[in-house]
């Protein structure tokens, strides 16, 4: 048995009965004979070396407070499915030979120590009161006939600290119980290699997020949800739609904030031109469109009316109000604007401060915590409300000096966490590091994580999720895997096998993910070969 | 009303009592206010200038001796799903407002005249028995509180002769029914608009396939079953997969074969090296890979025992036995080929004939109708057992010299249906014409249909799909719409709008299309915009 660093605070006692060979159980890895691959790498595991085979009947027995919980049957649901996609044909040739398998395992026990369903929503009273915790799954094998033996496969202990246990950890639990999970076609059933395994894991960063744009081209519903659904195989948590509000009302789904945070950003005052299509008032002239008229008490009440309405579909506690890319040029040149702000004596910047200022008032008089993209900052950190989450986007440096002044921070610098910067390679995505120059740990706390995004100028149904994956996935183990134990040194070696490994995967689950080493995203392969080499 | 010519034979008698504009149901279609877009087009329709809404918990109502169908009613969930995708988000809205909408129809009515849902397996006593025939739907409006309205909504007939009213009929008409539905982003509800419709339809050809190359890259069976369900919305009807039987047995699952007829490959006795890693004595030698040894009797056992596990597994009555790119060279270098050749006194290429005869004995002797690749036709044509179907690749010009000979003909071209030819555009797909050189009407009848071919060399699970739509609707169109229907002259006016709008439908349903006018498939958008106009 090998073991990895396991500094556990927890005593875990694990009985471990290993499987004869007797019984036919040990094929060796489909795809590798030394590793069962995980992505992202649990902070800390143990394993052994035997294999057991898996019921495609799978019951789950829940306990704890939280064992009733509907959404962590219907994910139990979801991942058998996943798990035994191969189940029907199976049975198909199993009927034609005659054959009825036994298992070695045929239940899953979750532990669930709260029964707050809702709790993902309320994340932010303090970031750091992670509700993705301590969520204990054991597993055991069934009564055999020739008397019991119990098989300890699987601890998985998510924890951050005592505070919150909610259903959450258990759906990460049961994605890497999935990931342990491989069919093996010799012995034609679902196979857990290297059993017993002992994990304990819990999220670097709470805020591990994906930005989605769905203003550039519209993304329907269903590839939304498929993104959603497929960003839960990686562990990311957060998920930012930029609102092209007239076109997404009709399309909201509240279900789709069940398995990840929606953050909603309206982006103003700039990036707002196609408002003036429904409410020509906002734009100062006809001829300046953008930024918004910040003259004009419709102007806010328009936003405020916006907010009220978002609130009651989005209960994620950040919104994100842009604030980057303002040129108030035309501000200037349009008369009511310049006479406005001659009798306030304001320079257009300091209209453009009070704009942004006004309407994080508007946001946090509705509960919110306001998100505002890292130019507000750069312009006037001073006067930001100290609830302020700056978001860094133009390059490095940003969140050390977020977090000098206080304010929490996410990091998406664009050189490296730009999906939509076809040349940035894995590689670059997966070294990138959100605390980078900031030594001071209660200021590294300050970065709530990070976020990489999908702009959607060339980004469309067609092709956004292979420009998603798999280079996502490679930001989303720098969130989740705890510095200490995330590949470093040559990841050629120690993180690509497994990055390969969980594109295949992505791919098995309907998920376009592309190629790993093309030296450009989303190219096609070069040519004929495995996925596991693609 | 405009009237498009209409030359049933059955009478239609169609009541249509018109919602007045009072019940604010008029609003105009979300894209274009002339049109509602059928893709592929009806042979014949005609249709109104009514608008009506659809009650999101429509009801199915079948009669017909087929109406205890568990596939249609199966579809019609599916269906369901699909048309009213929005309605969850609606009813969220709906409840925020307390509006309780009225529906003008609540119920739609299918009548299925057979209750043989097997009959689409053995479609080839005569390819030209279709079993998608003479399937009406009728659609009524619900009971309205101020008095009984009826509204006939859409009848439609689906006809080929009168042997066969099988189920699969009704399935082409919800599919067009969902076409007819929109979400209108004003009224908040589903609506058809241009009611009521009349529509009377057939496929043009029995055979509109694609091909699916699973060798070249692994496709899992989740994506293979999207790229079925997406066909269904083309209208294509018969699937071929390339196998690579060692991996592809474990997947094998006989619900695909549902929507669509799925004709297995075994290209022998080229393109078959794989073979010889499971058999090395499969090949003449170790240097000698391919063609697969001719001499042995081991190998036809192999042939033999193969096609006898397929056959439980694929109902559809052809299969495929390759037969393309033959490369005899190594044999005649190989000793024991050689000598088994001269003691014959063979040539190669007379043991290649030899080979493919064998091979399809054996197909025929499993109740199989053998289809070989062009090159078996071009080489030995007065040979090939009468039953072969002849499949074109190289070129035009095959198939009028397979006709005419008595052979049926599939075609696939490859220079306009070849899809990972990247460089071939949307225009060129839909305007080839299978049976072109062909001027007998008994002799066109032999011309089963065509297959789009989606090789995969460089198509795998990321990009399969945007490779293969939007440009294989427009081969399905060709294949469907009958030929006095099919647009010409000017198809960018007459086609292409409803190709952008069928692109952006399969978008919705969440399949990754590429844009359409794009110079080179399956590339991404130049830029943000409508999907309806990339």
């Amino acid at each position: 048995m090998s073991v990895y660093p396991f500094k556990s605070i927890f005593l875990i006692v694990a009985l471990a009965l290993y499987v004869s060979e007797t019984l036919g159980l040990s094929s060796p890895p489909e795809i590798n004979g030394n590793l069962t691959y995980l992505w992202p790498l649990p902070s800390e595991f143990t394993h052994g070396n035997d294999t057991l085979s898996v019921d495609p009947g799978l019951l789950l027995a829940v306990g704890g407070i939280g064992g009733n919980s509907e959404i962590l049957r219907a994910a139990f649901d979801r991942y058998r499915g996943i798990v035994f996609k191969h189940s029907d044909g199976l049975s198909i040739f199993s009927r034609l030979r005659g054959r009825r398998p036994a298992y070695d395992i045929n239940k899953l026990k979750v532990i669930v120590h709260s029964d707050n369903e809702e709790a993902v929503y309320t994340l932010l009273q303090s970031m750091q009161e992670m509700t993705e915790s301590r969520v204990i799954g054991v597993m055991a094998t069934k009564l055999r006939t020739f008397g019991i033996i119990f098989t300890l496969l699987f601890i998985y202990v998510l924890c951050r600290n005592q505070l919150a246990n909610t259903v959450y950890g258990a759906l990460r639990g049961l994605e890497t119980f999935s990931q342990l999970c491989a069919f093996d076609y010799g012995a034609k059933s679902v196979q857990v290699y290297k059993a017993p395994w002992y994990i304990r894991d819990k999220p670097r960063f709470a805020y591990r997020g994906l930005l989605l744009d769905t203003s550039r081209h519209f993304l329907p519903i269903d590839v939304i949800k498929q993104i959603i659904e497929s960003m839960s195989y990686a562990k990311l948590s957060c998920h930012r739609l930029t609102v092209c509000f007239l076109f997404m009302f009709p399309h909201i789904d509240l279900k789709l904030c069940q398995s990840v945070n929606v953050m909603a950003e309206v982006d103003i005052p700039g990036h707002a031109e196609s408002w003036g299509t429904g409410y020509p008032d906002l734009w100062p002239s006809p001829s300046c469109r953008e930024p918004l008229d910040v003259t004009k008490n419709f102007t806010f009440d328009v936003v405020s009316g916006i907010l009220t309405d978002m609130r009651k579909i989005f209960p994620f506690e950040l919104f994100h109000l842009g604030g980057d890319e303002v040129n108030t040029g035309c501000w200037s040149s349009t008369p009511h604007v310049k006479q406005w702000l001659q009798s306030r004596n304001m320079t257009t910047k300091e209209a453009y401060q009070y704009f942004v200022l006004k309407a994080q008032e508007i946001a946090i008089s509705k509960n919110w915590t306001p998100v505002n993209w890292e130019e507000t900052f750069n312009a006037f950190a001073g006067n930001l409300n100290p609830r302020t989450v700056v978001h860094n986007w133009l390059g490095g440096g940003v969140c050390p000096k977020a977090v000098a002044k206080g304010f929490r921070c996410i990091f998406s610098n664009q050189g490296v966490w730009y999906l939509d910067h076809l040349d940035v390679p894995w590689d670059k995505f997966y070294t990138a590091e959100p605390v980078e120059g900031i030594n001071d740990a209660s200021k590294q706390e300050l970065v709530l994580g990070g976020e990489v995004c999908m702009w959607g100028e060339t980004a469309d149904t067609s092709n956004v999720q292979q420009t998603i994956w798999p280079r996502a996935a490679a930001a989303a183990e720098r969130l989740w895997t705890s510095r200490e134990a995330i590949s470093t040194g040559n990841i050629t070696l120690t993180a690509l096998p497994r990055l390969l490994y969980f594109r295949c995967l992505l791919n098995r689950r309907g998920v376009q993910a592309a190629p790993v080493t093309n030296s450009y995203a989303r190219s096609p392969p070069s040519g004929p070969g495995s996925c596991y080499e693609q």
